[in-house]
């Protein structure tokens, strides 16, 4: 059974620094799928996609975001939510909002749109993450993605308030007019490339999406940033080689805890990102390690 | 690899009302480990125990939870978040307040604590969920259950705003003093069976939690009722051959909507839980279906 997408579809999708040593000595294999096995979706996939506990999570998150938005324009802040080039967590200062009009960035995938054609395809193939074949859903996956679940309506209440709707993702540059399809067919409404939609290519960054951010930020006060991963938030999150414990204290302390449901919207993605890299011991501390007589 | 926990820890800890036919035509066989797969957690326990993004989302959780109770008993409610007896979606009245105190309830596992003791044990040998061993833990746990991210100051607050905390959890009657002993060893303070601890067993109604709920509603004003799955909230959501369409639609429908954050609160649990029993088409619905050319 495949378990959900291999590291590579996370750096693709999230934006990592660099391929950690993991991926070059543990490839994940397809696995041969027996069966039962193929009876029903891995529980990450059902989860996600399948359930009333997911959908409220998601709706609740679309709920806050637009509260959020509408709330936070009346108080025509001075800065946005976008760190500042050469800013950390420990000294935070934010790109400054001047006289431009607000924006609400969103990651695409897993954060505006659910992608049921191609999670279901590797799923039932029990087959690994294919760079190829997401290239190829890029291309035609229109009408087969999804809008999550209270997503058109938070999109629909930021707009209705002035406030622009930019997608900020690792699909490719290349693939621009299939994304935009896509995002339409969901019933998004118009994104478009250099203006509402920003991928991978459109500079020199690769996978960090913290040159589209600033470039975003240039002409744009940005109010809320929002994704699945916290490389839609930051690139230091994804620093190579930043131990799990110390990137879960930067994400949780005092300046980002100031920041999540105030600015920072994160929603459930337990099917793919960058902690597939975590190991026993990174998962379960091993001073909780228990057996049965 | 294991699935996770296969149904019958789901409906053990959800507390569904029956096994649906699934269970008896499709048990979870082990799966043999290649190395390859014993190498790193399933997916769905690296995002929940191991990552920052479950982390952030559990402690927002928390941050909510701890700030609406704190704001409620200001308002001096006339009713609790506990669906009076007869009570439904469609027509909702809730139990009254009067004089009560003020209480918070919340299920235990995978809401206040994680056991990563019996997960890390399933999930290492490959093994499905077996219920004599999840007997041995609920006897002998504690020290290797932690308090989730945020929930000993959320419990805190609570407690210092004269709100009372109980936990509702389908751990059996017969093993109290070894879930008392866990909650108190993950730094949760004293839960005391009978008063500030319900357990499976304490009624006749065995895994539905509704009467547990109207015997703690005769006593306290329920402002927060907190869990991870929807038993935790009501059993109407558990009915049999419910299906997951009417499911979700019930769960996110006008009544439970003005209910999610603001009174009641749902944490991620991708790991266990009632959609274990999703099939391919119910997790994906097959318009959606796509494949690569």
């Amino acid at each position: 059974m495949m378990r959900a997408l291999p590291l590579a579809a996370s750096l693709l999708l999230a934006g990592c620094a660099a391929t950690p040593p993991e991926v070059a000595t543990t490839p994940t294999p397809p696995s041969a799928a027996s069966p039962t096995e193929a009876a029903k979706p891995p529980v990450a996939l059902q989860y996600l996609y399948g359930s009333a506990e997911a959908a409220i999570a998601v709706r609740a998150t679309n709920a806050r975001i637009a509260d959020y938005g509408v709330w936070r324009i009346k108080q025509r802040p001075t800065d946005g939510v976008i760190l500042a080039a050469g800013a950390t967590m420990d000294v935070p200062r934010f790109e400054p909002c001047g006289n431009k009009p607000f924006a609400a960035v969103f990651d695409a995938d897993e954060t505006l749109i659910w992608n049921l054609g191609p999670m279901r395809w590797f799923a039932e193939k029990s087959t690994a993450f294919d760079p190829k074949i997401w290239d190829q859903w890029e291309k035609t996956g229109a009408g087969k993605a999804v809008a999550m679940p209270g997503t058109v309506e938070m999109v629909g209440k930021l707009r209705a308030a002035g406030i622009a709707v930019i997608a900020n993702t690792n699909r490719t540059a290349a693939n621009a007019k299939g994304s935009e399809d896509t995002l339409r067919a969901a019933g998004l409404g118009d994104f478009k490339h250099g203006e509402t939609l920003f991928l991978m290519g459109d500079d020199v960054g690769g996978s960090s999406k913290d040159m589209r951010r600033a470039a975003i930020a240039a002409k744009y006060c940005v109010i809320i940033l929002a994704g699945d991963q916290l490389g839609d938030f930051s690139q230091q999150f994804n620093v190579r080689d930043l131990p799990a414990a110390t990137r879960t204290a930067l994400a949780t302390g005092p300046t980002a805890a100031a920041l999540w449901d105030k600015g920072w919207f994160l929603f459930p993605n337990p099917v793919y990102g960058p902690w597939e890299k975590l190991g026993w011991d990174d998962t379960f501390p091993s001073d909780k390690n228990w057996e049965p007589k």
